[in-house]
């Protein structure tokens, strides 16, 4: 096979990846020839524009370590992630809907107790999330693992500033009660812009697009004989749920994060400054 | 905008994306999300498999620097490389044609006289490279600039190897003569396989596919008033010819790398062991 033009070089390439051994293997590489290919068919990029594609994808992975993953930023900012969310989620009746992973997840995070406070001294709002954890039917779960993560209130997660807060915080891992029940005190976390310093920040101005999500708490709740659940729930009131940069935002996921004025906590805690409270009941989907 | 589903998220990134101030930008968005949507939508992704992308393309930027681009060889053995080439570069009559840059090109190779030896010492067959330079109407191109690069013997380049070979060689930079002649002495480079220890490698295997290229020599050509040419010179005989793994091989572009018994060789040198001779007679289209 030689002297491939415009048309026949797709066929060629086609011809060599089918070789692959593992069927999925050969299908996926069979669709990303024929996509990538109709793609620089139909841009025509200059060998300049070629060039600055791949000095884009190259310094797109130079950002990543192991505290920034930039890659799944550009996924994130390009609705592939929402997609593939899609194509895997379905909503079944009583189920809580799922939105993307993000950038931020940490999987060591702290295993803490129920009612503990995960904010670490953080200066912001004090809040009280609450909620539960059952079954398409209302039973309730009981050991459950949840997972939480959220920003502080200039936005910021703790691994994006680890020199001031000293380690993770404002995450941690609960188990539900007997009772399928959980409840922590941490910060309030703001709207923010999503790591705009780098090549899809960039591309994000180019697009003539703000690079901001609505404030929330992420979840990633799993128990045995259940699909584990990746979530956020949205503070209700937020300029940005619908402009959120990532396309996350679902109304089954918004809920007030209500001011209460000093006083009895919903724990039973007496507080003698306002907070906030946010509360919300997980569905899970059998496995 | 909330709430998307597998269908209605690419309209919502189309539209976001849309804002782009600049057309080719906005075009170039748009054409990206509707054929990477279009992708995942074929393949249907597991978030598993998501991963896995994600990780790809993170271990290719990683295994970026400045001696290898990863990202190129990729854009190299899907295809992309060749089809760019093939968009930007029709072939006029007397015209060379051009093939891929490959990711061994160095922009500061040392500019060498006419009949230099750019082997350094390098164990190897000695080659001579004769040629010439003229345009389409045969004149011939006075000071024309002639980058050339190459393997040794096993199959590796200077830059893959710089412990052993101490710095640049197997490269250089000439000046085309007052008749638009070149030459110069090397040893015969081999078929190689491209650098297949890093995640290109891995998804080559996977697809069935053997890393090897035939044997050549790189060729980038400028001269005022022309259009700049990319390209190289195959060995004729090389088995890779019609698997070339990056699909760079035209017919037009293969000469014999003749042998040669020791004696008188073409710059008039005596020489006492056999060697080969390559020559090659470049046409360059106007700018």
């Amino acid at each position: 096979m030689r002297n491939f033009d415009e048309e026949t070089i797709t066929e060629a390439v086609l011809e060599r990846v089918g070789q692959a051994r593992d069927p999925r293997m050969k299908q996926i590489s069979e669709a990303l020839v024929r996509h990538l290919h109709g793609f620089i068919r139909e841009v025509r990029p200059s060998q300049a524009e070629w060039e600055q594609g791949i000095r884009f994808l190259t310094g797109t992975g130079h950002m990543c370590d192991d505290k920034r993953q930039e890659f799944i930023l550009l996924s994130d900012v390009l609705g592939v992630s929402m997609l593939v969310d899609a194509i895997n989620h379905g909503a079944a009746a009583g189920a809580t809907e799922s939105t993307v992973l993000g950038p931020f997840y940490v999987e060591a995070a702290p295993e803490k107790a129920l009612g503990a406070n995960i904010s670490d001294g953080i200066d912001g709002e004090p809040l009280i999330v609450t909620g539960s954890v059952s079954s398409l039917d209302g039973k309730a779960i009981a050991g459950a693992t949840i997972d939480v993560w959220h920003s502080d209130g200039d936005g910021y997660y703790d691994v994006q500033q680890l020199e001031e807060t000293g380690g993770l915080t404002m995450r941690a891992r609960f188990r539900s009660d007997a009772n399928g029940k959980f409840y922590f005190w941490t910060i309030r976390p703001a709207a923010y812009p999503i790591p705009h310093d780098g090549p899809v920040g960039k591309m994000l101005d180019a697009q003539g697009r703000h690079p901001w999500r609505p404030a929330h708490v992420h979840f990633m709740i799993s128990a045995s004989g259940y699909q584990q659940l990746v979530t956020h729930i949205f503070a209700d009131g937020d300029q940005y749920l619908d402009s959120d940069v990532v396309f996350g935002v679902k109304d089954s996921l918004i809920r007030m994060f209500a001011a209460r004025p000093a006083g009895v906590a919903p724990d039973g805690r007496i507080l003698d400054a306002p907070f906030h409270h946010l509360n919300y009941d997980f569905g899970l989907t059998p496995a």
